[in-house]
């Protein structure tokens, strides 16, 4: 391949306005937003319309140039990251950032890759909706990475996945080709759908360009609730009997071990423990509903106060005002960042069926505590969805390098009790480049191989995202 | 291929119970229920476990014999037929009916292939939860065939198609390995998502034997509703603003054409007009909830009243007691056999996007009227998933034969307006047979070309169900 003339080529359709091969100015599409994975790049090409996007394919697979998507860069496996050859091609969605058409009798809006999802949150209030994807880094995350990695966050319990949002979606395809399957449609039973195959695929399929995607009713009331539990086993208990209840309601169910609540009572100024008391776990309950003024708080009091006679809940409090709300959030939101202060961790993302949650919990906690006495483990996450953030921090004290030397084995013992209860190893974040070594031990060989072969289908060069899931 | 040697190998693996070959026995499973479609086949066999369907598909495969998968037959578009050489043999999975394991913690419940909707349902209600998935013929449709088909009915407006109820699949691969997708995980982002390639394949691409699929709390308040509306339009207006009312409230919205009704109530006995005049277009509304005694009525009654106001609606009567609400659902439920007695009609299921089923209605029923004057058009369906059955009856007194020659003229008008609307020639119902020309003409070449592909690479050979789809 000669640079100069891929580069020509590409600013001929782009323009100089699509181009960036500045060494400064391409360090920030280089590495992720926590510099946890760097590399390298040809140069970073970010067209602006789904026909740029084609023309770019077409160009860099002719030159058998591979390529990288890449959306907000907020992902937390590297999987919009290059490697560190310096030979590819950095695809950046940026700048497609149209919302073509909203429908509110249809209840969809139609939204190009490069949207961020809080603008696609605003766009949908705007016209009193709801797009209820909700995730820490939305400010900054686009709607592309959020399909290609089927993002999920605190409203799966109630709305799904991404994936379960997307009714259609425009993809350019690894030869450049178009495949328009921007159908608002709700039932569409004429063959495979090819849709989901795309999201999820982390972009090794094609590049996700648009997406038909659904809105629901405007909230109108909203309840918030923080209880104390005795263990993990209660919480379990108490989302079957909350949900028996509330059905729909319940859009917002948070567990948190102590262990995660103390970091953030210790480093995040704004937050105060709502009880006098410690107990072990919390969870974050959420009711919402369509209906201005519905008696949420009466039915949650119910829900709350059977749960306390059946000894699941220790103690509970119900959020008064906005203010209280917003505290409430700010502890759960703010574990991550409060981690941080305590030096290394080690992340794992988690699920489980939620039957098994105190049985994952249990083990991994007896386990862990025996090999490697003194760590700090920060669980917390989604019970509805079976999904914990299974953080490990170093025990107070010791040496950073002598903790993250043991990460492997930490790891191993985290996704070995996760394989045995039948779960995933990842969640949410998707695999990129952090998990696709683990993905090879812990998935099903079968599973492996069919993928490999649908890749080959569609990617037979091998030049989209290579590197990347497998 | 020797038919003995092949019999012989199949009786090894699903004994002498297991095997039909006299011609009588074979009958029922070599045309549909309406007996619009019927093939020929060198045997049927039925396997009672997923290992021996996994013997019986390696020994076709090894014997390059085509296979047939087969549930309840219920379907509308002979996608479990066979064809009439008498080579294929057709795969029974009406002996799978084990119910595995129901998990309530977890909210799931696994199921095998032949097992009968109606009896998931009742399984689910016996844990005092709601498998959601509702429609006509649940007595007869198996498990496998609602996943095959990616089957919707009735309540798809709030809980989705089959599709979006499934979490994990077992399924054995054309070349009789099986892969055991059964995960019951809410979160799984560990790469391409296999089980919405097998999801709606219609056993082209493997045969799926067992499901693990979500479950819901039980509903413990129902409120019904008949509604009279001046014209498709104002159905739209209403349930966009029922929906945003009522929310997830609201579980059923089934839109009639006065001349559905008119057909109902000449032919089906116990049913008869709640108004005592004339209105163009009915819907019913469902709304339900999880608490017992929910404010449902009420809720219902403010809705519809704001519509009168607005002129979507022009009367509306409550069910008052169990058997009303069951004497208007028998009006909707009743459209299909009563249009049986008026002779030859034409059926379609198409969707559009909600926002253009108004227009779609008009269009295409003055194209038809046009064209083909006299002919009576019964168009109902889903609205909120915008699906329509629109089908056609032959104008009164009019010739049999002359009308059904008539079929590609007037099937062809429908499609157009369809794909005009961008829009589904097949919403719910699949293609099958019934539906491979039609789709052939209407979808993109380039989807239909990557469904090839994936054909190709999953099945080779082209031994599972070929004749279908494509």
């Amino acid at each position: 391949m000669n640079a100069q003339s891929l580069l020509h080529a590409l600013e001929t359709v782009v323009g100089p306005a699509g181009i960036v091969c500045d060494p400064e100015q391409m360090a920030s599409y280089l590495s992720d937003w926590r510099n946890a994975y760097r590399g390298a790049a040809a140069l970073v090409v970010r067209p602006a319309t789904t026909e740029q996007v084609a023309a770019v394919v077409q160009i860099c697979h002719a030159h058998r140039v591979a390529l990288v998507p890449q959306g907000g860069n907020t992902g937390l496996c590297g999987g919009s990251i290059p490697d560190d050859s310096g030979t590819q091609v950095v695809l950046s969605l940026t700048r497609m950032t149209r919302i073509r058409e909203i429908d509110t009798a249809n209840e969809t809006i139609t939204v190009e890759a490069g949207v961020l999802l809080q603008h696609l949150q605003e766009a949908a209030a705007a016209v009193d909706r709801l797009f209820p994807l909700s995730l820490g880094a939305q400010g900054s995350c686009t709607v592309g990475g959020n399909l290609a990695t089927n993002a999920g966050g605190t409203a799966v319990l109630r709305y799904g996945n991404m994936r379960d949002l997307a009714l259609g979606l425009e993809v350019v395809l690894p030869d450049g080709r178009i495949w328009n399957g921007l159908r608002g449609l709700r039932k569409d039973n004429t063959g495979y759908d090819l849709k989901h195959l795309f999201i999820g695929s982390e972009g090794s399929l094609g590049i996700i360009t648009a997406a038909v995607l659904k809105l629901y009713p405007a909230v109108r009331s909203i309840t918030t609730a923080w209880v104390a539990l005795p263990d993990a086993r209660s919480a379990v208990e108490l989302i079957g009997s909350i949900r028996a209840l509330c059905g729909d309601r319940l859009t917002g169910f948070e567990l948190m071990s102590r262990q995660s609540v103390d970091f953030v009572l210790r480093h995040v100024g704004r937050c105060s423990d709502p009880f006098a008391e410690v107990h072990p776990w919390y969870v974050l309950i959420e009711l919402s509903d369509t209906q201005p003024d519905a008696p949420l708080n009466d039915l949650l009091e119910a829900g709350l106060g059977a749960a306390l006679e059946r000894g699941w809940v220790l103690d509970a409090v119900l959020a008064g005002n906005e203010a209280q709300v917003a505290a409430l959030w700010a502890m759960r939101e703010g574990i991550s960042e409060a981690q941080n202060h305590e030096g290394p961790s080690l992340k794992h993302d988690i699920s489980v069926p939620v039957s098994r949650i105190p049985a994952f919990i249990e083990r991994t906690d007896e386990a862990l505590l025996e090999r490697f006495p003194g760590v700090r483990i920060v669980a917390y996450g989604h019970v509805g969805d079976g999904n914990l953030h299974y953080n490990v921090s170093k025990p107070p004290g010791s040496d950073d390098d002598a903790f993250k030397a043991q990460q492997a084995a930490i790891s191993e013992i985290i996704y070995a009790a996760t394989a045995a209860l039948d779960g995933s190893i990842s969640a949410e974040h998707g695999i990129g480049q952090a998990k696709r070594d683990a993905a090879r031990r812990y998935k099903d060989p079968l599973e492996l191989e069919l993928m490999r072969a649908l890749k080959r289908t569609l990617d037979p060069e091998g030049l989209m995202n290579p590197g990347k899931v497998f």
